[in-house]
């Protein structure tokens, strides 16, 4: 921790500072410079006690902490790219996997033509919403149960494991006997007792991006499920606000590049949330392909023009086909299969 | 609604546009501009089926919609002010409430300390954090139970209400037994299964304002609340997040006109959690009071040098007492008591 | 400045490093911490070349300033606060000051009957806009010299000073012969070249806050202005942008109490362009007197609803008379006259 | 424009409404549906005067525009892709352009050496700043005419034409008699004296897009200089300012397909602006290229660690040369040359 002094303390104002320093377990390095005296605090920042108290000290201009705050997610800790098994389908190797379908399950029709068309095209996995978080209570909230059943006979038919959002701590054991991944959506991503209760159901995590989540919370976020003993966790960039009012989200595809740097686990763009218009997933994914991802996670429904939420954003079969070839050249210009 | 169609289509086109808004229950009116031609939909946009759908037609250029999708909550709905009352305190009325205490219970000493101290300078209402929502899992997360124990504690000696943070749907009934209010945090300001669970408690819930929720997305979610019988809601801005890091928030004071606009709940402001810094807290408090709020929640430490959570937001008893009397002519000036 | 290097790094490295700092005029003081290895640089970073360059090199992992960047308008500098002149009115001493007038100078007989009418209601400086910068090119651009005349006449007649935006550099020496204050808009708040030229006419400033401006970036943009040898610069917040859409843009009221610590120059609060719509204007006035502002800048005109720009955001006369008496309480308790 | 009326207007204040927008030159279609009264208004937006004014009506509720605000720079009005020419390069045809060199030009050597040293890697263009927008005016601020000087020997030297920043409408004329493209910055992207300034030289000019611009208002700084006569416009995107604190700002990549479908102009991606870390540039570079760009913009010094702005994001030659090499399959890819 690096904490700046108040210009023209007394020598009794200054000891106080460090005599707290010590006893919070820091060893305090004392520069005097032109315009401030500043402190070095040498000490492990994530085994004491925050030095952040100091900001209450009337002596302190600033507290600036030097050491990550995160540590099983971040990449020192584990330098080697992680995996993460779906069954038979693994996130984060050299293959890229794209995970295609439904925003919401609407019936069994819908979601078995979705299922094997998105197959047909080469998608890994299926994605659907049985249980879904909407703005308004007036708004469809998902078939619950059942839609979770129609999800297993699809992956049944098709092979396909599936992935489905958990949004209450009361369904994690429901949700996870029989999704593959589970799902923490935006809205949830900084809902601690959600991530503990997920990642204590043993299944991989797909932790989406808050929609005002700074990089290092999402790390932060992430280090729940690590250090609640399930190595499996997705990072899901999906946009976040912006004052633009053109897209629905801004997606930040620089996140990318970031999450590799700073941590081991897969990286998941989701284009269909990014930009909340279909007429702009193919560009994003080509982006999101050229730039690294692992996976992608794109809404497909059989009939957009019926679909019972976000209608808007969600591909049809045959764009979703159409798409898939268009982005053959690129994985194969990143070096993915 | 309004549906904006793209330019030079089909009649056919047009025609499947109109037979679809007909089919979803609406009636269509068609005004052919200049450059583009316009479909108003009359109908209920709040029991028919969205026409969202719309978006995803390839015809279909843009679609508003035009009545607001909040109903219990506007002030439509209930041109009277409402109020809430917690056991012998009632926020919403002409009386200016006053909520202080420590961001966290952190052991008896310190909150009864608190607690008769707030008391003794005015406040009505004793705020304490038993469960806490911490960025981090390596930081400290609360008391838990035993800080319930201790806030009853401390409301039994001084007579004050409390009000205390509920984070998870496991704790709902726990919380309540002790709680007077429950306070839904940021970072759960769209958690709608805890909302949903708060509300059947049948106490009263204070709602606060996520990092980027929109004021129609902040009353929506508070629609979850009345909608599931439980009249007494508190709005509670606490800061917005923007590109400032000066402070930790931008507080959006202009949202006290604006909910006491469009809704007949109360008005809350944090100015604690709005800043990040206590030395701008006395500024931002007379500010809340000039436009309008019904009350403060104020973090309050008897040494904040020494807070366990957010100790550079947290005011002294002696700042707090200051404080109070500071606050006066403005409440006055106010017309409030 | 704070310098802090990747882990592990060769002695040779780490040498390297310190070998600049020292090239540079700096003195490093190096901390070995448990995962990093810091270093303290001792110097003025605003006589010696900035550090940053030291970000481009891999041994690197971060650069922290420690002073601040801005000399002149920082309260340290010039610890009383500073007043501004505009002929006979004084603004930031202790008479809390009200600018009023049209967005734009249509006529002759709308900004004469605007000016007297708030004058007779209490204000103390006329405002109007005669050089207009609009988001689009075919929108009404302003009366241009004409407008700069009109402004003279109704000075003339009511002894009011005038503030009119200037926005070219072309413009400086001929607005400057008008108006008694400058006002640089938000748009420009970036243009350098134009805060030059404004201050080398002498006249007083007013900077407006840019939409996207962070404190320090508006208090150096200040510093543009002070450091040309002129002494009258007036901060005013009108708004940043967020993601918010019910409001035009979201008025940062915490500049107010901001400002006042950072700096000593005088604030002043532009409600209209902050909201955006005049039903939120009188709130937003009271907020910003209750925190300690020295001006509001309002947006009047006798007929709104015929306006030429921005007519949603301007109050009536009879809407700006009743505001300057709803004020009076606020401004008493505000210890202003 | 949809105009919707408050509820439970009295037929008079209707018919003021409806009688309004006749005078201003609409035709009213009356549609009465169950919670609102909303009138379409016909005429064409953009040549008569905008019903904006009536948001100051009390009858009314809200005023939304149904036709986009720009014409010149939109494909409706221009459905082929146009193309910029600089001498002998052209932007936005096939060819996929790269504009190369320092953020600043300090010297001959400095710049010859990145001028051959970019022309050996494959770049099109020398891009270098003489005159510099710096945020402290304490800052290095270019070299002024000096640096044009040598931007045009550089250009003598190696055929490479030039692209350089105009920031004062009074070197609109100096700038241009040496420089190919006119780039406009972020700063100053609503500047519109000085966009018209750069438009009426008729060199091409490129808009950087303004750190807090909406797509439309970027659209509609660009009809500024198609509206001066002059068809070389270039759209350049270099992040925009979010909460996020990780990089300098967000890139916001989308911007890509969303003015390649709202206009016909080029567009070019600045990757070191955008991310403020030259560790990320060639990330940003390869998901530009997939997602459509016609050309990049990109720092490079011969020894980063002594540049004398903006060190920290430019690209060492060696840098360039590899990123050059790995763009290679991704531009085959995006069907480019």
């Amino acid at each position: 921790m690096i904490i700046v002094l108040k210009p023209n303390l007394s020598t009794k104002d200054q000891s106080a500072v460090l005599k707290e320093i010590k006893r919070l377990g820091y060893q305090p390095h004392v520069m005097r410079g032109v315009a401030r005296t500043v402190i070095g605090a040498i000490g492990d920042e994530r085994t004491h006690q925050s030095l952040d108290v100091l900001r209450a000290w009337p002596q302190v201009e600033s507290v600036t902490p030097i050491q990550k705050r995160y540590k099983l997610v971040s990449r020192e800790a584990h330098p080697q790219n992680s995996t993460v098994r779906a069954r038979n389908v693994v996130i984060g190797a050299r293959p890229f996997i794209v995970m295609a379908g439904p925003c919401s399950v609407e019936s069994e029709r819908q979601l078995l033509d979705t299922a094997h068309g998105v197959k047909a095209a080469g998608a890994q996995i299926l994605r659907g919403g049985a249980f879904k978080p909407r703005t308004s209570p007036y708004e469809f909230q998902g078939l619950g149960e059942k839609g979770l059943k129609l999800l297993a006979k699809a992956r049944k038919e098709t092979g396909l494991p599936i992935i489905t959002e958990l949004l209450s701590e009361d369904h994690a054991e429901l949700v996870a006997e029989y999704a593959d991944i589970l799902q923490i959506g935006a809205r949830n991503s900084q809902n601690f007792q959600l991530l503990i209760a997920a990642a204590k159901t043993g299944k991989p995590v797909l932790l989406k991006r808050g929609l005002s989540m700074k990089i290092e919370e999402w790390l932060l976020a992430g280090e729940y499920v690590l250090s609640n003993n399930n190595a499996g966790l997705l990072f899901c960039e999906r946009g976040i606000r912006t004052f633009e009012t053109y897209t629905r989200n801004t997606l930040d595809l620089a996140a990318i590049p970031i999450i590799k740097q700073e941590s081991h686990c897969p990286v998941v763009i989701d284009p269909s949330q990014g930009a909340g218009r279909a007429d702009l997933v193919a560009s994003l994914c080509k982006g999101a392909v050229a730039m690294g991802a692992d996976a992608l996670l794109i809404e497909v429904h059989p009939n957009p023009k019926a679909a019972m939420s976000d209608s808007a954003q969600q591909l049809s079969l045959e764009g979703f086909a159409q798409l898939m070839k268009d982005l053959k050249p690129f994985i194969t210009a990143a070096g993915r299969d």
